[in-house]
């Protein structure tokens, strides 16, 4: 197992208890239910940095598989074993599931017994959900794993073989791709994760249009797409006095008004793979572009919730809403995630159950039938396939919500890090970035002006006030224009104060500077909190790479056409 | 005249018509109702930079006063015609105050006519105000103009003396002092200004106590104390359903409940002297402590808005509540602000019309005997002595509202600012600062380590949520200890989202770096919305020195005892 690995089941850490209360292990055999494919080679480095002496040391020894002598160790107690495995039944497999009774799991007819690496676990007792099935539709989900290190380190723990005929049963299930009826995308989109999809689109397109098309428009799933018939669909509403309220896609269309929001959604990840090139991170190598302006048209949250039997009484008990997506890994864990309660019930927060983006039925990739959109708040709590509401005293205690979204001290490492001692990221700050010109790019010096292009945004609502550009690295700045319209089209008028979800996108044309070979164009943006991005990268790292704002810089060569000619 | 002044008189821009509109000329005869001790010498440095060729070339050279030759001449013209002035009452006077009739004022004795100088003058027909009258009830309050340029200036314009009689008159009138009545003040208080009192404590006697003694609570005044009787106090209420509501003291006391906030209040313009340094802006010149944080009882805005009328019909018409204050300048103009409606009017918005600070009645100096406390938003808002309320649909015309707490990018200037362009200061973004060790500390090696203390704070209800502090100027990062109550007793718990009004305290103890000769400390907040503050003070100047939150740093030396022995 690499440190890659490694890592994975640290960060699974406290996802397993909520998981194994109310889902059957067997068949279920995954040891962690979130996504890492982009944490293998990345993580490495952070790893290496991020250990300690003491147990954890030796275990890094061993489990990071570098040393030769290690894996050829490795390799000769597998020859010697080979020939001596006994044989199990699926059934005394399952029957192991439990420190007390044993951790066996099974992996293309080898079965393992892994009780004494659980104990060694950095990420504790959440590699039990693995407990007395197969690794292999976990391994499906998550690319990761399909490498030669976790393969020796699993290969140490062999202690028999599956028999042939559980064997068979077992390959019967597994040949189901968990990804197959994902919906085709747009081949413009660049990929950053294929399984669960990830991607985004080229910069330059995303500011040809104030309304992003939804096939453009970035896509961060986080687990396999659900499909959902309409016809059959039902939306869940717990936890308020009117009991269980349960409504048809039918019902939720027609029973409330229906509400149109321009809401620009962004990943918590955008503009990662600028902390990337800082010092490496754990997450999706995003670029600039996770981020897309759409709009949404479905019923009201609050106006559900009121439905259901809301009222001031309830605030006095309750403090969040909590959302579960349809999607599933394949422990049966759905994607989940939760706001606060006055963000879900005011008036002007606008949050809506959508059955519409862009003026039609939302796409697959989007949440078909119904997502949640939560104007100004991170992409993660904008929960997809929804298909329950819960009105609760506790924020949900999804993997999403409790241990992934949340940001930390430059400082803060992977040993260090307490995931309590954070917010759940909500509101994100102010941001901004160059969508053109595109980042070593050059102009030729008779074009004599250049033209800068970009986005900007802020979350809560808060307005985005002023663009400042610097072609100088910051040493000067102008205002570049800002339009909150599709270009030659009216502009939509200020939005009333805290309700500017929508993006802006700006520009500015200005001269050449004389003599100048290079220019270093900066962005920065200003909210009407006046919030103001920070100019450098490093100081906001953070280990999950997330809620990267600094100051966007894209350098471009002026070439001059005498000598080139 | 000098630049400083030339600069005043641009800023006066835009409140002329609103306060003649209103107010009699005369006796009032103030050119300019804004505050401006500190824009003498400041000034001069920004002004070269700003001015620009034409005519405002022309008129600086006239202006500035600093050519010896032109000097003389003023002084020759000036004795040659001493002799041969006329004589005028004070009500030929009174008839010049248009540029059709001409444009007199008086001063000591003289009559000028500056109907010439009006055209000339950068801040347009601001200075109409003082047509017909005496400058002397207006150099009062602002000392900037007893200069000898403003003074030579002046004499170009003379055309005559005022008549023996109704020159004693004038002066009978002249003797008040405005700000004779202004209370005493704790001598503990750093004076950035005495008339009108502004000052700030020392930042060590900030951090010591969560809730800011109300003596040491930062004073800002923009005019003198009004003395307010509480026995024939009224509050109006204006544009509601209702009409006019008026309530005395004890009516706002008994007639709604009464509702205690804890709050920050920030000036806009705390740690100016910091962009100052980067270059002369144009504003008191304000350390880090012109914040303080203190317990607030009244009355709800919200509440007494509801008593008047107020409904959701009125949202649809009105955006707006306008605050004027008791405090005037000598036209009669008093101060006044205003915020978003949503703000005066949400359940969550705090907002107080406060009568007690730290338990007992307000001081005169912050707002006796009614204040409003806008929690989360600009000191600016937070109007004292307040008179009126008003429902509007438009923003406060006033200069302060209008034409003074706004931000502006780095490459705006005075000849260039276009105030309509931004949007006038409400909520603040993030902000922290060092209280101790102070710059420039020195620190014993045998003291083996360093405590560093601070405040942290955020608009918008906001809370930090984490502060980092660097002893090596950014390069690496701890996480201080955050406090939200006084040392000792229990923290308040988590405040509801987005109303997390108070500031925290934070400390950290580190052992002094070996080898070190110099600490570089740098602290920087973070928030519930993930805003950080930027890292640099240049990117973010701006040429009212407002908005000034940047990492704040300290330079500390370490004394190695050994070599001082």
């Amino acid at each position: 197992m690499n440190s890659g690995a490694m890592l994975l089941l640290r960060r699974c850490r406290g996802l397993t208890l909520l998981s194994t209360r109310r889902l059957p292990v067997a068949p279920a055999v995954a040891s962690c239910a979130v996504r890492l494919r982009s944490s293998s080679a990345e993580d490495q480095g952070s790893y290496q940095r991020a250990h300690r002496p003491g147990w954890r040391h030796a275990v890094a020894g061993l489990l990071a598989g570098t040393g030769a002598v290690l894996a050829y160790g490795l390799h000769q107690h597998k020859a010697e074993q080979e020939a001596a495995y006994p044989i199990f039944s699926q059934e005394e497999v399952t029957s192991h599931r439990s420190l007390q009774d044993g951790v066996w799991v099974t992996y293309k007819g080898g079965v393992y017994d892994i009780t004494e690496f659980v104990a060694m676990h950095p990420g504790g007792d959440k590699i039990l959900l693995a407990a007395g099935g197969a690794l292999e539709p976990f391994w499906a989900l998550y690319a990761v794993h399909n490498q030669e290190h976790v393969l020796e380190m699993l290969s140490e723990y062999k202690v028999g073989e599956l028999n042939a005929e559980d064997l068979k049963k077992q390959k019967t299930m597994q040949t189901l791709d968990p990804y197959s009826s994902d919906p085709e995308r747009h081949p413009v989109l660049r990929i950053n994760n294929l399984k669960p999809f990830n991607a985004e689109p080229p910069p330059e397109i995303l500011s040809d249009s104030f309304i992003t098309p939804s096939a453009f428009f970035f896509k961060r799933n986080h687990l396999p797409v659900p499909q959902v018939d309409p016809a059959t669909y039902l939306l869940q509403v717990e936890g308020l006095p009117g009991g269980l309220l349960t409504l048809s896609l039918e019902e939720l269309k027609t029973r409330f008004p229906k509400h149109t929001v321009t809401a620009t959604l962004q990943c918590a990840g955008n503009r990662r793979s600028e902390m990337n090139a800082v010092k490496q991170v754990k997450g999706l190598n995003w670029g600039i572009a996770a981020i897309s302006n759409a709009t949404w048209s479905g019923a009201r949250l609050r106006d559900v919730l009121l439905a259901a039997g809301y009222g001031p009484d309830v605030a006095r008990r309750a403090g969040h809403v909590q959302f579960e997506g349809l999607d599933k890994d394949v422990t049966g864990t759905t994607y989940g995630a939760s706001i606060p309660l006055n963000k879900a019930v005011s008036e002007e927060g606008d949050v809506l159950l959508a059955y519409e983006m862009n003026g039609a039925d939302l796409p697959a990739d989007h949440g078909y039938p119904v997502r949640v959109v939560v104007p100004g708040v991170v992409g993660a709590r904008n929960v997809k396939w929804l298909g329950k509401i819960i009105v609760s005293a506790d924020e949900s205690s999804s993997h999403w919500q409790q241990n992934d979204y949340k940001g930390f001290s430059p400082g803060t490492d992977w040993d260090t890090v307490n995931f309590k001692s954070a917010p759940a990221i909500q509101e994100l700050p102010v941001q901004s970035a160059i969508t053109a010109p595109a980042d070593g790019a050059v102009v030729d010096r008779s074009s004599e002006e250049l033209t800068v292009k970009g986005y900007a945004w802020s979350g809560g609502g808060r307005e985005v006030v002023r663009v400042d550009v610097s072609l100088d690295g910051g040493k000067t700045w102008q205002v570049a224009q800002i339009r909150s319209s599709e270009k030659g089209q009216a502009p939509e008028g200020t939005p009333p104060t805290g309700r500017a979800w929508a993006w802006k996108l700006w520009e500015i044309t200005a001269p050449l500077p004389p003599g100048a070979k290079e220019l270093k164009i900066v962005c920065k943006a200003v909210d009407n909190s006046y919030n103001m991005q920070p100019d450098t990268v490093a100081p906001i790292w953070n280990l999950r790479g997330v809620l990267s704002n600094a100051w966007h810089r894209v350098n471009v060569k002026i070439r001059e056409d005498e000598r080139e000619e």
